[in-house]
Protein backbone atom coordinates (compact mmCIF):
# COMPACT_ATOMS: atom_id res chain seq x y z
CA UNK A 1 0.00 0.00 0.00
CA UNK A 2 1.51 3.23 -1.46
CA UNK A 3 -0.06 6.64 -0.18
CA UNK A 4 0.56 9.58 -2.98
CA UNK A 5 0.96 12.00 -0.15
CA UNK A 6 2.53 15.33 -1.48
CA UNK A 7 2.36 17.96 1.92
CA UNK A 8 0.90 17.33 5.24
CA UNK A 9 -1.15 20.12 6.98
CA UNK A 10 -0.58 19.88 11.24
CA UNK A 11 -2.82 21.60 13.82
CA UNK A 12 0.16 22.30 16.50
CA UNK A 13 -1.86 23.01 19.99
CA UNK A 14 -3.01 19.36 21.56
CA UNK A 15 -1.40 17.89 18.00
CA UNK A 16 2.20 18.79 18.37
CA UNK A 17 2.03 20.04 21.76
CA UNK A 18 1.36 17.89 25.47
CA UNK A 19 -1.72 19.69 27.38
CA UNK A 20 0.44 22.32 28.67
CA UNK A 21 1.34 23.68 24.75
CA UNK A 22 4.97 22.10 25.39
CA UNK A 23 6.49 21.10 22.01
CA UNK A 24 6.78 17.26 21.98
CA UNK A 25 10.63 17.05 21.58
CA UNK A 26 9.81 13.37 19.98
CA UNK A 27 7.72 14.66 17.38
CA UNK A 28 9.85 18.25 16.41
CA UNK A 29 12.41 15.66 15.37
CA UNK A 30 10.56 13.32 13.45
CA UNK A 31 8.58 16.49 11.88
CA UNK A 32 12.21 17.66 10.55
CA UNK A 33 12.54 14.44 8.38
CA UNK A 34 9.46 15.05 6.36
CA UNK A 35 10.34 15.82 2.60
CA UNK A 36 7.40 17.07 1.60
CA UNK A 37 6.00 20.79 2.70
CA UNK A 38 4.76 20.75 6.09
CA UNK A 39 2.01 23.47 6.39
CA UNK A 40 0.79 24.18 10.54
CA UNK A 41 -2.68 25.04 11.14
CA UNK A 42 -3.57 26.63 14.08
CA UNK A 43 -5.85 29.04 15.75
CA UNK A 44 -3.32 30.99 16.79
CA UNK A 45 -2.32 34.46 15.89
CA UNK A 46 0.48 34.72 12.67
CA UNK A 47 2.95 35.38 15.08
CA UNK A 48 2.89 32.66 16.94
CA UNK A 49 2.47 30.23 14.11
CA UNK A 50 5.75 31.57 12.40
CA UNK A 51 7.50 31.34 15.39
CA UNK A 52 6.57 27.91 15.62
CA UNK A 53 7.13 27.12 11.90
CA UNK A 54 10.95 28.39 12.38
CA UNK A 55 11.41 26.77 15.79
CA UNK A 56 10.60 23.32 14.55
CA UNK A 57 12.81 24.17 11.43
CA UNK A 58 9.87 23.60 8.84
CA UNK A 59 8.21 25.90 5.85
CA UNK A 60 7.43 28.82 6.32
CA UNK A 61 3.59 28.47 5.63
CA UNK A 62 0.94 28.86 7.92
CA UNK A 63 -2.43 28.83 8.43
CA UNK A 64 -3.10 31.04 11.54
CA UNK A 65 -6.64 32.16 13.11
CA UNK A 66 -8.60 29.37 12.19
CA UNK A 67 -7.56 29.82 8.48
CA UNK A 68 -8.53 33.79 8.53
CA UNK A 69 -4.65 34.16 7.59
CA UNK A 70 -1.99 32.52 5.94
CA UNK A 71 1.24 33.29 5.56
CA UNK A 72 4.00 31.81 2.96
CA UNK A 73 7.24 33.13 4.51
CA UNK A 74 8.68 34.13 7.94
CA UNK A 75 9.09 37.54 7.19
CA UNK A 76 6.39 37.85 4.24
CA UNK A 77 3.23 39.51 4.55
CA UNK A 78 -0.37 38.46 6.10
CA UNK A 79 -2.84 37.66 3.67
CA UNK A 80 -6.16 38.08 6.01
CA UNK A 81 -8.86 36.02 4.18
CA UNK A 82 -11.32 36.81 6.97
CA UNK A 83 -13.18 40.10 8.04
CA UNK A 84 -12.69 41.04 11.75
CA UNK A 85 -15.46 43.41 12.02
CA UNK A 86 -18.43 41.38 12.48
CA UNK A 87 -16.63 39.29 15.10
CA UNK A 88 -16.04 42.28 17.00
CA UNK A 89 -19.62 43.08 16.87
CA UNK A 90 -20.48 39.38 17.82
CA UNK A 91 -18.48 39.62 21.10
CA UNK A 92 -19.77 42.84 21.80
CA UNK A 93 -23.40 41.38 22.07
CA UNK A 94 -21.98 38.32 24.08
CA UNK A 95 -21.21 40.80 27.04
CA UNK A 96 -25.15 40.89 27.24
CA UNK A 97 -24.83 37.40 28.89
CA UNK A 98 -21.54 36.07 29.53
CA UNK A 99 -18.29 37.21 31.28
CA UNK A 100 -15.97 38.03 27.79
CA UNK A 101 -12.98 38.15 28.08
CA UNK A 102 -10.83 38.82 24.48
CA UNK A 103 -7.00 37.02 24.01
CA UNK A 104 -4.11 38.54 21.41
CA UNK A 105 -6.81 41.13 20.59
CA UNK A 106 -4.17 43.56 19.72
CA UNK A 107 -2.67 40.49 17.25
CA UNK A 108 -5.76 39.38 15.68
CA UNK A 109 -6.44 40.21 11.83
CA UNK A 110 -9.65 38.21 11.00
CA UNK A 111 -11.12 36.85 14.67
CA UNK A 112 -11.90 37.60 17.83
CA UNK A 113 -10.56 35.21 20.38
CA UNK A 114 -12.25 34.64 24.16
CA UNK A 115 -11.21 32.87 26.99
CA UNK A 116 -13.49 29.83 27.71
CA UNK A 117 -15.63 31.47 30.31
CA UNK A 118 -19.07 30.28 29.42
CA UNK A 119 -20.92 26.92 28.18
CA UNK A 120 -20.11 27.03 23.95
CA UNK A 121 -23.84 26.01 23.23
CA UNK A 122 -25.01 28.24 25.48
CA UNK A 123 -22.93 30.72 23.64
CA UNK A 124 -24.27 29.77 20.21
CA UNK A 125 -27.77 29.98 21.15
CA UNK A 126 -27.74 33.41 21.71
CA UNK A 127 -25.95 34.50 18.45
CA UNK A 128 -28.61 32.42 16.80
CA UNK A 129 -31.27 34.68 18.30
CA UNK A 130 -29.10 37.40 17.71
CA UNK A 131 -29.45 36.89 14.21
CA UNK A 132 -25.38 36.93 13.99
CA UNK A 133 -25.58 34.39 10.73
CA UNK A 134 -21.79 35.36 9.14
CA UNK A 135 -20.31 34.35 11.78
CA UNK A 136 -19.33 31.27 13.60
CA UNK A 137 -18.34 30.29 17.19
CA UNK A 138 -15.85 27.42 17.30
CA UNK A 139 -14.22 26.12 20.23
CA UNK A 140 -9.86 24.89 19.54
CA UNK A 141 -9.77 23.45 22.88
CA UNK A 142 -7.60 26.27 24.48
CA UNK A 143 -10.06 29.21 23.64
CA UNK A 144 -13.28 30.11 21.62
CA UNK A 145 -13.12 32.15 18.74
CA UNK A 146 -15.48 33.93 16.80
CA UNK A 147 -14.54 33.37 13.28
CA UNK A 148 -16.06 34.97 9.82
CA UNK A 149 -18.41 31.99 8.89
CA UNK A 150 -16.42 32.44 5.35
CA UNK A 151 -13.06 31.31 6.26
CA UNK A 152 -12.07 27.92 7.75
CA UNK A 153 -8.58 25.77 7.94
CA UNK A 154 -9.59 23.95 5.42
CA UNK A 155 -10.52 26.98 2.67
CA UNK A 156 -6.83 28.03 3.72
CA UNK A 157 -5.48 24.93 3.03
CA UNK A 158 -7.17 25.09 -0.57
CA UNK A 159 -5.88 28.50 -0.96
CA UNK A 160 -2.34 27.46 0.11
CA UNK A 161 -2.41 23.98 -2.45
CA UNK A 162 -3.31 26.34 -5.39
CA UNK A 163 0.09 28.46 -4.95
CA UNK A 164 2.10 25.79 -4.47
CA UNK A 165 0.32 23.45 -7.24
CA UNK A 166 -0.48 21.03 -5.63
CA UNK A 167 -4.10 19.16 -5.41
CA UNK A 168 -5.67 19.80 -2.01
CA UNK A 169 -6.61 16.10 -2.43
CA UNK A 170 -2.64 15.44 -2.12
CA UNK A 171 -2.37 16.68 1.30
CA UNK A 172 -2.70 15.00 4.35
CA UNK A 173 -3.81 16.24 7.91
CA UNK A 174 -3.65 15.95 11.31
CA UNK A 175 -5.23 17.76 14.34
CA UNK A 176 -7.17 17.23 17.70
CA UNK A 177 -10.17 19.54 17.85
CA UNK A 178 -13.38 20.68 16.81
CA UNK A 179 -11.74 23.45 14.63
CA UNK A 180 -9.79 20.67 12.60
CA UNK A 181 -12.93 19.13 11.56
CA UNK A 182 -13.35 20.92 8.22
CA UNK A 183 -9.23 20.18 7.61
CA UNK A 184 -9.25 16.86 7.52
CA UNK A 185 -12.45 16.70 5.72
CA UNK A 186 -10.86 19.00 2.49
CA UNK A 187 -7.32 16.99 3.08
CA UNK A 188 -7.24 13.90 1.16
CA UNK A 189 -6.55 11.68 4.32
CA UNK A 190 -7.80 13.08 7.66
CA UNK A 191 -6.24 12.00 10.94
CA UNK A 192 -7.44 12.32 14.20
CA UNK A 193 -4.65 11.98 17.19
CA UNK A 194 -6.52 9.45 20.26
CA UNK A 195 -6.70 12.71 22.50
CA UNK A 196 -9.07 14.24 19.90
CA UNK A 197 -12.28 15.98 20.31
CA UNK A 198 -15.19 12.78 19.70
CA UNK A 199 -16.51 14.64 16.46
CA UNK A 200 -13.24 14.71 14.63
CA UNK A 201 -12.29 11.01 15.88
CA UNK A 202 -15.88 10.02 14.36
CA UNK A 203 -15.48 12.30 10.54
CA UNK A 204 -11.82 11.01 10.65
CA UNK A 205 -10.41 8.41 8.24
CA UNK A 206 -7.43 7.34 10.70
CA UNK A 207 -7.63 7.36 14.39
CA UNK A 208 -4.15 7.01 15.85
CA UNK A 209 -3.71 4.91 18.85
CA UNK A 210 -1.61 7.16 20.71
CA UNK A 211 -2.13 10.89 21.91
CA UNK A 212 -1.26 14.05 20.87
CA UNK A 213 2.28 14.18 19.59
CA UNK A 214 3.06 10.49 19.97
CA UNK A 215 0.19 10.17 17.61
CA UNK A 216 1.67 12.33 15.04
CA UNK A 217 4.69 9.95 14.81
CA UNK A 218 2.52 6.96 14.43
CA UNK A 219 0.78 8.29 11.54
CA UNK A 220 3.31 9.49 9.94
CA UNK A 221 4.86 6.55 9.82
CA UNK A 222 1.87 4.85 8.95
CA UNK A 223 1.68 7.06 6.06
CA UNK A 224 4.84 6.32 4.75
CA UNK A 225 6.19 9.33 5.32
CA UNK A 226 9.40 9.02 7.92
CA UNK B 1 32.15 24.16 44.40
CA UNK B 2 28.96 25.29 44.58
CA UNK B 3 27.18 28.04 42.62
CA UNK B 4 24.15 29.69 44.75
CA UNK B 5 22.01 30.36 41.14
CA UNK B 6 18.77 31.21 41.49
CA UNK B 7 17.78 32.09 38.06
CA UNK B 8 19.15 31.86 34.68
CA UNK B 9 18.59 33.87 31.43
CA UNK B 10 19.44 32.60 28.28
CA UNK B 11 19.06 34.32 24.58
CA UNK B 12 17.47 32.26 21.81
CA UNK B 13 18.89 32.57 18.58
CA UNK B 14 21.92 30.76 18.27
CA UNK B 15 22.04 29.75 21.84
CA UNK B 16 19.32 27.08 22.14
CA UNK B 17 19.00 27.02 18.17
CA UNK B 18 20.83 26.12 15.55
CA UNK B 19 22.15 28.01 13.15
CA UNK B 20 18.78 27.77 10.79
CA UNK B 21 17.39 28.86 14.24
CA UNK B 22 15.34 25.89 14.59
CA UNK B 23 15.58 24.49 17.92
CA UNK B 24 18.27 22.30 19.50
CA UNK B 25 15.66 19.37 20.91
CA UNK B 26 17.99 18.14 23.47
CA UNK B 27 18.60 21.53 25.10
CA UNK B 28 15.20 21.93 25.23
CA UNK B 29 14.77 18.90 27.38
CA UNK B 30 17.63 19.93 29.24
CA UNK B 31 16.06 23.42 30.27
CA UNK B 32 12.68 21.77 31.06
CA UNK B 33 14.79 19.97 34.28
CA UNK B 34 15.69 23.17 35.26
CA UNK B 35 14.05 24.10 38.77
CA UNK B 36 15.17 27.67 38.47
CA UNK B 37 13.01 30.43 36.67
CA UNK B 38 14.48 30.66 33.36
CA UNK B 39 14.32 33.80 31.61
CA UNK B 40 14.48 33.84 27.76
CA UNK B 41 16.30 37.12 26.42
CA UNK B 42 16.03 38.40 22.70
CA UNK B 43 16.33 40.55 20.42
CA UNK B 44 12.81 39.35 18.79
CA UNK B 45 9.76 40.70 19.77
CA UNK B 46 7.19 39.94 22.55
CA UNK B 47 5.01 37.44 20.65
CA UNK B 48 8.27 35.48 19.53
CA UNK B 49 9.71 35.15 22.80
CA UNK B 50 6.34 34.09 24.66
CA UNK B 51 5.55 31.97 21.81
CA UNK B 52 9.32 30.36 22.08
CA UNK B 53 8.79 29.81 26.19
CA UNK B 54 5.39 28.22 25.96
CA UNK B 55 6.29 25.70 23.49
CA UNK B 56 9.95 25.00 25.61
CA UNK B 57 7.72 24.81 28.44
CA UNK B 58 9.37 27.48 30.92
CA UNK B 59 7.96 30.45 32.69
CA UNK B 60 6.77 32.87 30.89
CA UNK B 61 8.75 35.64 31.76
CA UNK B 62 10.84 36.96 28.61
CA UNK B 63 13.36 39.62 27.81
CA UNK B 64 12.09 41.22 24.01
CA UNK B 65 13.57 43.66 21.50
CA UNK B 66 17.07 43.83 23.77
CA UNK B 67 15.82 45.08 26.58
CA UNK B 68 13.16 47.40 25.36
CA UNK B 69 10.20 45.16 26.31
CA UNK B 70 9.81 42.78 29.01
CA UNK B 71 6.96 40.35 29.75
CA UNK B 72 5.95 38.32 33.00
CA UNK B 73 2.83 36.08 31.61
CA UNK B 74 1.65 34.79 28.33
CA UNK B 75 -1.76 36.27 28.70
CA UNK B 76 -0.07 39.57 30.41
CA UNK B 77 1.09 42.78 28.90
CA UNK B 78 4.32 44.30 27.48
CA UNK B 79 6.08 46.31 29.78
CA UNK B 80 7.59 48.99 27.44
CA UNK B 81 11.21 50.30 28.24
CA UNK B 82 12.32 51.89 25.53
CA UNK B 83 11.15 54.81 23.39
CA UNK B 84 10.65 53.78 19.67
CA UNK B 85 9.99 57.83 18.17
CA UNK B 86 14.30 58.31 18.38
CA UNK B 87 15.03 54.83 17.17
CA UNK B 88 12.41 55.14 13.60
CA UNK B 89 13.99 59.03 13.68
CA UNK B 90 17.52 57.45 13.25
CA UNK B 91 15.97 54.56 10.80
CA UNK B 92 14.97 57.15 8.09
CA UNK B 93 18.10 59.22 8.53
CA UNK B 94 19.78 55.95 7.53
CA UNK B 95 17.98 55.93 4.25
CA UNK B 96 20.53 58.44 3.42
CA UNK B 97 23.70 56.21 3.02
CA UNK B 98 22.07 52.84 3.05
CA UNK B 99 19.47 50.35 1.78
CA UNK B 100 16.94 50.45 4.84
CA UNK B 101 14.60 46.93 5.29
CA UNK B 102 12.41 47.11 8.39
CA UNK B 103 11.47 43.95 9.88
CA UNK B 104 8.70 43.09 12.34
CA UNK B 105 7.48 47.27 11.87
CA UNK B 106 4.18 46.22 12.95
CA UNK B 107 4.88 44.27 16.47
CA UNK B 108 7.79 46.44 17.93
CA UNK B 109 6.80 48.88 20.50
CA UNK B 110 10.78 50.27 21.70
CA UNK B 111 13.03 49.56 18.62
CA UNK B 112 13.48 49.39 15.17
CA UNK B 113 14.98 46.03 13.63
CA UNK B 114 16.90 45.74 10.12
CA UNK B 115 17.55 43.39 7.82
CA UNK B 116 21.96 43.49 7.81
CA UNK B 117 22.53 44.80 4.53
CA UNK B 118 25.34 47.22 5.46
CA UNK B 119 28.28 47.30 7.04
CA UNK B 120 27.68 47.51 11.18
CA UNK B 121 30.17 50.06 11.97
CA UNK B 122 29.74 52.24 8.86
CA UNK B 123 25.96 52.72 9.95
CA UNK B 124 27.03 53.16 13.36
CA UNK B 125 29.54 56.40 12.29
CA UNK B 126 26.59 57.88 10.32
CA UNK B 127 24.97 57.70 12.86
CA UNK B 128 27.24 59.62 15.32
CA UNK B 129 27.73 62.19 12.53
CA UNK B 130 23.68 62.90 12.23
CA UNK B 131 23.97 63.51 16.01
CA UNK B 132 21.78 60.66 16.83
CA UNK B 133 23.15 59.57 20.28
CA UNK B 134 20.24 58.75 22.31
CA UNK B 135 20.34 55.44 20.74
CA UNK B 136 22.28 52.24 19.73
CA UNK B 137 23.04 50.49 16.77
CA UNK B 138 23.80 46.75 17.54
CA UNK B 139 24.24 43.20 16.09
CA UNK B 140 22.21 40.33 16.84
CA UNK B 141 23.90 38.30 14.47
CA UNK B 142 20.36 37.73 12.69
CA UNK B 143 19.29 41.33 12.51
CA UNK B 144 20.62 44.84 13.36
CA UNK B 145 18.76 46.69 16.00
CA UNK B 146 18.04 50.37 16.59
CA UNK B 147 17.67 50.80 20.26
CA UNK B 148 17.06 53.25 22.87
CA UNK B 149 20.31 54.06 24.70
CA UNK B 150 18.70 53.50 27.78
CA UNK B 151 17.62 49.95 27.79
CA UNK B 152 19.65 46.79 27.45
CA UNK B 153 19.03 43.09 27.93
CA UNK B 154 21.42 43.86 31.05
CA UNK B 155 18.76 46.39 32.74
CA UNK B 156 15.61 44.50 32.07
CA UNK B 157 17.13 41.29 33.69
CA UNK B 158 17.33 43.88 36.85
CA UNK B 159 14.03 45.46 36.06
CA UNK B 160 13.00 41.29 36.31
CA UNK B 161 15.70 40.59 39.26
CA UNK B 162 13.67 43.19 41.34
CA UNK B 163 9.85 41.66 40.42
CA UNK B 164 11.22 38.16 41.86
CA UNK B 165 12.37 39.59 44.62
CA UNK B 166 15.77 38.25 43.24
CA UNK B 167 19.22 39.97 43.38
CA UNK B 168 20.52 40.15 39.58
CA UNK B 169 23.96 38.59 40.83
CA UNK B 170 21.81 36.03 41.43
CA UNK B 171 21.36 35.02 38.35
CA UNK B 172 23.76 32.97 35.61
CA UNK B 173 23.40 34.67 31.80
CA UNK B 174 24.03 32.47 28.62
CA UNK B 175 24.54 33.92 25.19
CA UNK B 176 26.01 33.82 21.73
CA UNK B 177 25.98 37.81 20.03
CA UNK B 178 27.47 41.41 20.69
CA UNK B 179 23.95 41.98 22.06
CA UNK B 180 24.33 39.80 25.24
CA UNK B 181 27.27 41.65 26.95
CA UNK B 182 25.47 43.76 28.98
CA UNK B 183 23.45 40.76 29.83
CA UNK B 184 26.22 38.61 30.89
CA UNK B 185 28.10 41.61 32.96
CA UNK B 186 25.04 42.22 34.29
CA UNK B 187 24.33 38.30 35.27
CA UNK B 188 26.54 36.97 38.63
CA UNK B 189 28.05 34.56 36.04
CA UNK B 190 28.24 34.96 32.16
CA UNK B 191 28.51 32.19 29.91
CA UNK B 192 29.57 32.24 25.84
CA UNK B 193 28.50 29.29 23.94
CA UNK B 194 31.72 28.48 21.41
CA UNK B 195 30.00 29.70 18.71
CA UNK B 196 29.60 33.11 20.32
CA UNK B 197 31.45 36.68 18.75
CA UNK B 198 34.42 37.28 20.00
CA UNK B 199 34.00 40.29 21.80
CA UNK B 200 31.48 38.21 24.02
CA UNK B 201 33.85 35.69 24.42
CA UNK B 202 36.79 37.85 25.92
CA UNK B 203 34.35 39.59 28.46
CA UNK B 204 32.39 35.86 29.82
CA UNK B 205 33.17 34.31 32.47
CA UNK B 206 33.02 30.87 31.52
CA UNK B 207 33.28 29.70 27.26
CA UNK B 208 32.11 26.72 26.75
CA UNK B 209 33.82 23.90 24.57
CA UNK B 210 30.73 23.23 22.48
CA UNK B 211 28.42 25.02 20.65
CA UNK B 212 24.89 26.65 21.01
CA UNK B 213 22.59 24.34 22.32
CA UNK B 214 24.90 21.96 23.11
CA UNK B 215 27.51 24.50 24.99
CA UNK B 216 24.08 25.59 26.75
CA UNK B 217 23.59 21.81 28.07
CA UNK B 218 27.50 22.17 29.14
CA UNK B 219 27.13 24.99 30.86
CA UNK B 220 24.08 23.84 32.77
CA UNK B 221 25.57 20.67 33.89
CA UNK B 222 28.99 22.50 34.94
CA UNK B 223 26.96 25.12 36.95
CA UNK B 224 25.38 21.66 38.83
CA UNK B 225 21.82 22.89 37.48
CA UNK B 226 21.10 19.49 36.24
Amino acid sequence: MVFKIKGIAIDIDGTITFKDRSLNCKTVEAIRKLQIPVVLATGNISCYARTTAKLIGVSDIVICENGGVVRFEYDGDDIVLGDVVECLRAAEYLRNFFEVELLDSEYRKSEVCLRRKFELEEGREALKKGGFDKIRLIDSGFAYHIVDARVSKGKALEYISKELGLNVKEFAAIGDSENDIDLLETAGIGIAVANADLKLKEMADIVTSKKDGEGVIEALEFLGLI
